[in-house]
């Protein structure tokens, strides 16, 4: 790693334990039976925590970072759609076409885009952050996808944006994702990063055959294979830059930012959560700020969630990506604070809080 | 039934169900894989064909109806919480303090509360509907709640509130609840009209202990079996009568209202959903007008959503009641409108559509 990352991973510590029970106290002091929100104070807890007991506790204004980025696994016929659609669906999300857009706009999140590096040519757009060049991935399953070096400069550069927008007042971050194939890179990852096999998670992505699947799971098998040695010596970086995907690297470098800057950071599905699993290997301590948002409809999100040790809030089967789990549950996220902060206390409202027994 | 009740659930009849199928021709043409935004899709859908085919589809504004009512099997220690409570909470929650108070006003709903009948002095509050007396039910374990005339009146005067605030402009509805004790008459409503066993529903509600669960499901079991005759019968409005409770009625004629009007209702979680149960089995055709909002924490749950054949779309482990799980589960519905009106088609953004193979 070079120094600016380690920098940056260095500057990410564990938020502190008592701000989480003096949340806990809080929260049974107000007017509900304890505990009887559920996951809603659980976030509420942990916000209060990631924001260093920040009152009022908010999560207003919120942005959306969208990586899209093309991979040279393509070539290998793991996805059924031309890999121009990366290209127009970037265009259509900057427009304000797409779901992930229209989601934005009705739940109040700020979408930006960043070209992590892909095909089309180059998108001039005020939302539109450029980190990457016109070109693809190697294929993974002939190749490392990127060297270690453009790897870290989409980590660190995508973090940047995150410093900058924090700076501008940015109070949550959250990251979705479009590149075709992108679900081969991913599932990939969570091989090499969190010891599962090709077999039992690779899944139909936005719409493969059963046959298809099994060809996908081949792809993968051969791209672990390729890298062993790599994924062997559990150097998270490598394994990433081996067999991750450039909108891959720059989301990790998002939940790193988001991580030093004491912000909360939503993740997204299957790809955004491979994302995540890089940065928890790479930086654990990042681990609190990052909430999953949702259970992807892959079928191997469920075997992801149990080695992470965390379930996805949503379970709605989207299978969409674009941040659309993420921005789906962001009202889940104000509603958290607004149970912190504007409910009546027992004692102010006059509601006996004694039980009879 | 009095002629009232039964020309109210005449009004209600099942929606178009080719509606259904042209709102999903309508979603399969937008920039997503079909089907990749799994449940809020199937919402969408169900949005419009209630609708009649209403574009642009619309949910707001949207109420919440908060029945409050107490209970005369309180008596049987089945609630470790002082019966004032109800009335207390009715008023934190129309000053604003409560959960469902500060929910509703993040997510952009309003709350109206019911008085269906409590043991509090009358509240007087230009959100208070008084449907009902100052008196409890009587208790389940040795009488009938109420009598039917009663239950009735209950129903449609809820149904009447609906209409007037669609009249208003009111676009979608949700039920919630606010009366100690009350998972012990839902639960038993639930074993009549669902045929579930006490012993496998009965849980602790907001808190009771493992052997103050063991002594509910007893209770639960002799209400059973002393209104055996009239739950064999099976007439819907006689079991409602004999075993729910004031706001369980009023619940299940807001529902009722809501069909009748061509609106989407919200439920909430356990009790909520027993009024749903109730008004269901009077009326049918009900079921496409209702959504399920909330997986209950009651352990209970599970078994009611199993033979009612649908599943909560929240899995936050609420069970504070309150209609907090409609609330938290609204910005889902106006998030499945934006897509079905807002998105961009595959034709119109210049989005590839078709697949390679």
């Amino acid at each position: 790693m070079t120094e600016r990352l380690l920098s940056l991973c260095r500057s990410i510590t564990d938020p502190d334990p008592l701000l989480h029970e003096k949340a806990a106290r809080h929260l049974d002091s107000l007017t509900k039976p304890a505990g009887s929100l559920g996951r809603l104070e659980e976030i509420a807890r942990r916000l209060y925590s990631v924001s260093g007991g920040a009152e009022p506790l908010s999560v207003a204004p919120a942005a959306l970072f969208i990586a899209g980025g093309d991979h040279g696994v393509w070539d290998e016929q793991v996805s059924p759609h031309p890999r121009e659609v990366t290209h127009q669906m970037m265009l259509n999300i900057l427009a304000g076409g797409a779901a992930s857009s229209v989601l934005a706009r009705v739940n109040g999140m700020d979408v930006c885009v960043i070209d992590a590096g892909h095909c089309g040519s180059v998108i001039g757009h005020p939302k539109m952050f450029a980190l990457g060049e016109n070109k693809l991935t190697g294929n993974i399953a002939r190749e490392a996808a990127m060297s270690e070096k453009t790897c870290e400069r989409l980590m660190t550069g995508a973090a940047d944006i995150v410093r900058m927008k924090a700076r501008d007042g940015m109070k949550l971050a959250a990251i979705g994702e479009m590149g075709i194939a992108n679900t081969t890179p991913a599932t990939a990852l969570f091989c090499a990063l969190l010891g599962l096999e090709p077999q039992q998670i690779t899944g139909p992505g936005t719409g493969l055959s059963p046959e298809g699947v099994r060809h996908k799971a081949d792809v993968i098998a051969r791209a672990l294979d390729l890298h062993a040695e790599t994924v062997e010596k559990g150097a998270p970086l490598a394994v990433l830059s081996a067999l991750g995907g450039f909108e891959i690297a720059a989301m990790a470098g998002i939940v790193l930012g988001a991580a030093a800057c004491r912000l909360p950071v939503l993740i997204d599905g299957f790809i955004a959560t491979s994302a995540y699993a890089a940065a928890l290997a790479i930086c654990p301590a990042v681990r609190e700020y990052a909430f999953l948002c949702t259970r992807s409809a892959e079928p191997g999100y469920a075997a992801v969630e149990q080695v992470l040790g965390e379930r996805g809030i949503l379970d709605l089967g989207l299978r969409l990506g674009e941040g659309t789990g993420c921005i789906l549950a962001y009202p889940l996220f104000r509603s958290a604070c607004a149970i912190f902060n504007g409910m009546a206390t027992y004692a102010g409202a006059g509601v006996t809080a004694d039980t009879i027994f």
